[in-house]
């Protein structure tokens, strides 16, 4: 791993590096840097060209500049979402590999080489917080539609899933500077990585080949950047976050901070909440105090 | 070990930084960052001051600055005897950690935190060439010696032990550049870190504490800035890497490119080949050609 993490640092900047500099710069001989090179092909559009290794463009994240935004390209942090706090508003950060990668509810998340970790820091205005996640989850099914032709669902609250296999992930967290809400809002997209647990895919292992990283990232940018106005029409939003919603109608297994059980998810309330329906009983879940969810047919 | 080598990276320059400013930094939680130094702290001279993170200068390569030397701290790297290769004349390459560390005949050598793992780069008069490896096995003994009051041995042809157990080994390595030879010398030595494997040893486990490594460095260093002037009188160090040489008189097992067997080391000539005899036959062994020996008794 440090090794494949040391050539991506050494390349990411000008994108093409020669293989003699590369092994005087890693400290690796020449073999052992054609046998990495061969290891980061299978998750990254690198390749080597007589005596040059390239990392395509479109994969390579330094090489795009998003209009109004600050973006930092790392290969290896603790967590973009933590990173994140220190950087002014209006800053991206991306890392090739978190290895202290943070989900929800303070959960870990895998973050290997070869999918897209990011962190976005912007103000926003206080009453729009609670709908991002909301809002995020379409424009993510949006992307997948737009870019891969792919038909993706949500998994309640926001995992987005291809074939009830998650492949996105999402955690929003925010801090109050006087009436401004800063969020800074963290999104994991497997694009090219191996998926990382049972139950999880990737853009890699769907559409059968590698996909470059770039256009994903752009165009999600180019959402964040706009999300004030993606929130206004919140009705809009709701109902297509419902029609998306792949966990109505299905026998789920829920753990919450206090109870383990076994339920029908059956509806949605305006706030967000999941109705489910266990012997007749109707309950609601929280995305705050719900710390997991399955589903079971 | 990636949240130790970034904190390491962090620290490295200023030798202290704020609890706040390293969580920002690598993106860990303040637990995380106090978890982490707690690690540090049993292979370096780091604690935590108050909110402040400090390295002692003195265990800190990148605070020093010997004269006459192009030095290069870095905290990762593949092999340091590789990547010195790419540096100029009179450079030095110390890193915390090497990933793909080199030892002789292509053997590895861990590298783990807290060893000091350095590569020099410099002219030598080719003559003088050969003799290094001895002159730089009396000099780490007279280091031990002078620092630690330690008394060290030699363990055929190299290796420095105390108590035959190794606590630093060597490789050089040289090029020609018309008539003068450019060696690179690589000096591995267990200090802080834990031996790493079994038949070796560490400073800190013979002291009894964490030692400071910038005097072992500093000292180095300047034997080595003096090679020349050292190596002048050759008698007078062959007899005294005789008078160190533990091996001698002991039986030994013995693996060259064509034959593995016991024997006793009975004698050294003026070449440095080791004879040992068995079964009243004696034979010549190079360092060249010797792939391992290991003491018997």
């Amino acid at each position: 791993l440090l090794a494949k993490l040391t050539i991506l640092d050494n390349l990411k900047e000008t994108g093409k590096i020669g293989l003699e500099e590369l092994s005087l710069k890693t400290g690796l001989l020449r073999e052992q840097i054609m046998q990495t090179i061969q290891g980061l092909s299978k998750t990254y559009l690198i390749n080597i060209d007589g005596d040059i290794v390239k990392w395509l463009p479109a994969d390579n994240p330094s090489t795009i500049r998003p209009w109004g935004w600050n973006i930092n390209h790392v290969v290896s942090i603790g967590s973009t979402q933590i990173a994140i706090r220190g950087m002014g508003l209006w800053s991206i950060l991306v890392a090739e590999h978190q290895y202290s990668g943070r989900g929800r509810h303070g959960k870990g998340w895998i973050s290997d080489l070869g999918g897209l970790w990011i962190s976005y820091r912007l103000p926003v205005k206080p009453w729009v917080a609670n709908v991002i996640p909301i809002a995020l989850s379409i424009i993510l099914i949006k992307i997948f539609e737009q870019i891969f032709g792919l038909k993706a669902g949500i998994k309640w609250p926001n995992d987005i899933v291809v074939n009830d296999k998650k492949i996105a992930g999402m955690i929003i967290e925010g801090e109050y500077v006087s009436d401004t809400m800063i969020v800074n809002i963290g999104v994991g997209i497997n694009v090219n990585n191996e998926p990382p647990i049972p139950g999880t895919t990737s853009l890699k292992k769907i559409v059968g080949k590698l996909v470059p990283r770039n256009p994903i990232l752009a165009s999600l940018t180019g959402w964040i950047s706009r999300l004030d106005k993606i929130l206004i029409d919140r009705e809009q939003l709701e109902s297509m976050y419902r029609d998306h919603l792949v966990t109505l109608n299905r026998r789920v297994y829920v753990e919450t901070l206090t109870e383990v059980f076994e339920a029908k998810a059956v509806d949605i309330d305006e706030s967000g909440d999941l109705i489910v329906e266990k012997n007749g009983i109707k309950k609601k879940l929280n995305p705050l105090t719900t710390l997991r969810i399955r589903h079971l047919d």
